[in-house]
C-alpha cells in the first residue's frame, strides 16, 4: 500500500487527500492551520458521496488518513509528496528544503502551483530532479486533469514513475512538452477572467449572465471536445486549415481588452460580490459544492456511457481494474459497485429504472463470461431481453455499496433464463428474473445459441442446478412464485 | 403557424432552419449557394436525430421547409428573418436594404453576426428598429444560448417580441445590457484561441493535448456553472470578495500573451491542421458532428435530470408545453416523446433499463394526475414500486416517437396496480405491470392512501374497470398470464 504526504491542506490539499485515500492509499497530512482537520474532513465527506459512483467497479478499501505535528513526520515514509502551500516562491523553496531533509530519496515531490515553472521551484534544491509540477483542478477528487510539468532536471524514469502513480488513482497526467508560466489551463482561465471583469465593470452583463453565456453555449462544447476539435467541425468539409484562415483576421480586431487590466477597486469588488450573491446567494457554499459535484457526476457518467472524453478515461481506469469471473460452481458476482449520485430520485432512493440498469449490467457481465463479448456482438449475434420480473425488497441510497449474484436457471436452444439477486452487504434489496433470447442482429430474430457460447453456458447451468433453488423465481406481479418447487 | 426566413444557409443558417422547423415553424430559405439545399438537408438530418429526444414531451409536427429563388420571396411572409451572410458590413447593409424593401413592417430581423454591434448593422437602414443581433452557437439546434443585442434604436416592445419568439423554440435569449464588439462569448473564445495558437506554435502542447486540458478539467466545470459561480465555490467560506482579492495580483503577471498575435504563417497553419488530423482524423466531419451531438444530448439530459443549468432551461420549456390529462374513461396517455440518442445500447436499440425508465415516467405522470405531485411528496408521502413485470414485444430505435397508455387495474387501501402499454404508433413495443405501495417517507413503510388521492384514484379505477381486460396481465417470466380471465 502506497503513502501520499499532503503538505498544506485547504480545498486543494484536501482534494488530493480524498483522491488518494478513496483509491486505497494511506495519506499523511501536515498543515499548521488549526482548522485543517475540519476542512479536510469536509472535503473527504464530499468525496465519499461523489467519487465512488464514478466507477462501475468496487472501490478499494479506503486508506488511513493521519494528521502529523511536523512536516518531517508526514513525509518520512511517503512515496509521493504533494505540496499545496501558498503561491510564494520563497515559501515553496523553504518547504522543499525541509521535505528533502526528511523524505525518502526515491520519493517524488509534486507541486500544486498554478503559476510557477518547475525550473523556478527547483532552484537551489538538494535534489532538483525530485521536484515537478502536478497542477490539479478543483474538485481534485472528481476532475481527472493534472498538468504534469517536469523540467530538464527531472530524470525520465522519475517522471514516468510520477505518471504511473497519478494514473493509478484515476488521474490523467497531461505532460507539457515545455514549461511555461501558468501551464496551459490557467492561461486560458486568466484571459477569460480578465475579459469577464471588464464586462461586469462596464455593465455589459452581470456575473450570472456571464455564467449563462458560458454554460448554455460553448461550455457544453468544451466539456466534451475542447477547442480545436470543436473548430474542426465548424470548419466543415473544407477542413481545419480553411477554418483557421477564415477565423484568422478577427485575431487582429479589438475583440478583447488585451493588456488592459481593470483596477480592482473596492467598488468593483463589491459589485461582483453583490452580483454573485444575487446569482447564487440562496445556496450556501456547502450546498453549492454538492450541487457542483452532483452535476459533475451526472456529466461524467453521461460521457462514460458515451465512452468519450473524460468518460473514456473512467472506462479505461475500470478496464485496468476489472476482476476475474470467480468460481462458476457458485452464483457469479456480476456487479460490485457504489450507487452513483445520479441514480436517486424524488423519493430519496435508487430509482426503479436503475435497478433494471444494474440487472442489465449483471446480464452484460454474465454474457461476457460465457463469451458473448464485444467481439462476439460485432460478429452479428447477441441476446435480447424478452421478459423481466423485478421484486423490490429494500431501498438503496446514493453511495451504498451493492453487488449482484447471478444464477443461470437454464440456457440452451435459443433461450437463457437468469436470476439476479441484488444485495447491499447481506441485505437482499431486489431480485431480477430475466428471459433472454439469442438473436441475429441482421434479422433481429431468434437463432440458436452458437457453439462458441454453448459449452461454457452449459457448464454454468449444470453447476448452478446443484445450488439450492432461490426464493422468488417464477412469480407474477402480486402473486407468489414457484419457490421450492422441483424443477 | 409562424414563419422564419433564413437568409444565408451554411452550418449556422441550417442550424437556425432546423431549430425552427422542428419546433413547428414554417421555414423559407434563401441562399444563392447551389449546394445550399444539400448542406441544410444534412443539418436537418443531424437535428432530427438529436433534438426531439431533449424534450420529455412530444414535439409539434415539423413545419414546412421551402427554398426560394429570391431573397424577396423568402422574407415576404416571415415573422422573423435571420441573416447569416458572411461577416462583411457592406454585404450585411445591402442585405438589410433588400429585406426591408420586401418584408412585413412588423417582422423582426435578427443577425447571426459574431462581431458587429447592432448600431453598426442599423446604419442607414430604412427602419433601424427592426434589426438586432441574435448570435447563436453551433449546433444551433442543440445549444440554447442566443446573445440578443439590441441598440437604443430598437423599441422595447419589438425586443420583447423577439425574445418571446426565441423562447418559443427552446432558445435562451441572453440580452446584453449594452452593445460591445463580439458580444460576450466570442470575446472569451477569441482570448482562448489566441493563447492556444501560441502554445501550438511554441510546442508547449499539441492541439489534442490542449483539448484534453479543457475537457478533462475546467470545461466540465463551465458546462454546468460557468466562471463566477465556480470561483465563488473556490473562495470557500471566505466568500467572493476574498477570492477576487487573492486572485487579483496574478492578473498583472505574464500569464497570457496579451496583445501579441502569432503570425498565421503557412507553416503554423499546416502544423495545426496536421495535429488536428492526428487527433481526430480517424473520424469524418460527419462522424464528428454526430459524436458531438450524441455527447451534447447525453450532457444536456444529465443536466435535465439534475434540473440545473441548460437542463433547467429544457425543463422550463417542457413545463410550458405540458398537456392536460385527457379523458379518464380511456387509458391515460402518460408519456408521449421521442427516444433520445443516449437511450440506445450495443444492440442498436432502446436499452431495457430505459423501458423501465419510460414506465417509471408513466407512473410519475399517473401519480401526478391523481394528486400525488411534488407538493404532496414534499408533504411526506409517496408511492414506492414493489414489483414490476416487463414483456418486450418489439424494438425501438433512437428517434422513434413513442407513447404510453396507462390503465389502473386496482387502487385502494395501501396499493395501486398499474398496467402500462408502450407503443410506437400502432405497434405495441412492451407492457409494464407494476404494483405500487403508498408509503410514509418518514417511516419508509406502507400507509393507507390519503383521502386527497383516494377520490380521483377511485374514479379512474371504476372507469378503467369498464375497459376490456388487457392481454398480458398477471404473467410470470416464461409463463402465460391471466389474459381474458374474469376479474
Amino acid at each position: 500500500m502506497k503513502t501520499a504526504a499532503i503538505i498544506g491542506g485547504g480545498v486543494i490539499g484536501g482534494g488530493w487527500a480524498a483522491r488518494f485515500a478513496l483509491n486505497g492509499w494511506n495519506v499523511a497530512v501536515f498543515d499548521p492551520d488549526p482548522q485543517a482537520q475540519r476542512k479536510i474532513g469536509e472535503v473527504m465527506e464530499n468525496a465519499r458521496r461523489s467519487l465512488p459512483g464514478l466507477t462501475d467497479l468496487a472501490m478499494p478499501e479506503e486508506g488511513a488518513l493521519s494528521y502529523h505535528a511536523t512536516l518531517e513526520e508526514a513525509v518520512e515514509r511517503a512515496d509521493l509528496i504533494i505540496e499545496s502551500v501558498p503561491e510564494r516562491l520563497d515559501l515553496k523553496h523553504n518547504t522543499y528544503a525541509r521535505i528533502q531533509a526528511a523524505c525518502r530519496g526515491d520519493a517524488i515531490i509534486g507541486s500544486s502551483t498554478s503559476g510557477y515553472k518547475p525550473s523556478q521551484l527547483q532552484q537551489d534544491a538538494a535534489d532538483p530532479g525530485q521536484i515537478m509540477v502536478m497542477h490539479p483542478f478543483n474538485p481534485v477528487y472528481l476532475l481527472p486533469l493534472i498538468e504534469l510539468v517536469p523540467s530538464g532536471a527531472n530524470p525520465a524514469d522519475r517522471v514516468e514513475r510520477a505518471r504511473q502513480m497519478l494514473l493509478s488513482v484515476g488521474l490523467h497526467p497531461l505532460q507539457l512538452r515545455a514549461e511555461i508560466d501558468a501551464h496551459i489551463a490557467d492561461r486560458f482561465l486568466e484571459a477569460v477572467w480578465r475579459e469577464a471583469l471588464w464586462m461586469v465593470r462596464d455593465d455589459i452583463a452581470t456575473t450570472g449572465e456571464i455564467d449563462n453565456a458560458i454554460r448554455y453555449g460553448f461550455g457544453l462544447r468544451w466539456a466534451q471536445m475542447g477547442l480545436f476539435e470543436t473548430y474542426r467541425i465548424a470548419g466543415g468539409e473544407a477542413g481545419m486549415a480553411h477554418f483557421i484562415e477564415q477565423f484568422g483576421p478577427c485575431l487582429q480586431w479589438p475583440w478583447t481588452r488585451l493588456t488592459d487590466v481593470p483596477e480592482l477597486t473596492p467598488e468593483l469588488i463589491a459589485k461582483i460580490a453583490d452580483q454573485s450573491d444575487a446569482q447564487s446567494g440562496g445556496l450556501s457554499i456547502r450546498e453549492l459544492e454538492r450541487a457542483r459535484d452532483d452535476n459533475l457526476v451526472a456529466i461524467l457518467r453521461a460521457l462514460k456511457a458515451r465512452d468519450w472524453g473524460a468518460g473514456a478515461l473512467l472506462n479505461a481506469h475500470d478496464r485496468a481494474r476489472a476482476p476475474g469471473e470467480g468460481d462458476i460452481a457458485r452464483p457469479l458476482r456480476t456487479v460490485a459497485r457504489a450507487v452513483p449520485l445520479d441514480w436517486t430520485d424524488y423519493n430519496g432512493h435508487m430509482n426503479e429504472a436503475r435497478y433494471l440498469q444494474v440487472f442489465g449490467d449483471a446480464t452484460d457481465r454474465f454474457m461476457e463470461i460465457i463469451g458473448c463479448d464485444a467481439d462476439y456482438i460485432a460478429g452479428g449475434q447477441s441476446f435480447f431481453t424478452a421478459e423481466t420480473h423485478i421484486r423490490h425488497l429494500a431501498e438503496a441510497r446514493a453511495g451504498a455499496r451493492i453487488h449482484v449474484d447471478t444464477r443461470c436457471l437454464s440456457g440452451g436452444g435459443k433461450k437463457m433464463h437468469l436470476f439476479h439477486q441484488l444485495f447491499a452487504g447481506e441485505n437482499l434489496l431486489a431480485t431480477g428474473e430475466h428471459m433472454l433470447i439469442h438473436v441475429s442482429l441482421d434479422t433481429r430474430r431468434a437463432t440458436a445459441i452458437s457453439d462458441a457460447l454453448a459449452g461454457k453456458l452449459d457448464r454454468i447451468v449444470r453447476a448452478h442446478a446443484r445450488l439450492p433453488h432461490p426464493e422468488g423465481v417464477g412469480a407474477a406481479v402480486g402473486k407468489k412464485g414457484d419457490a421450492g418447487a422441483a424443477r
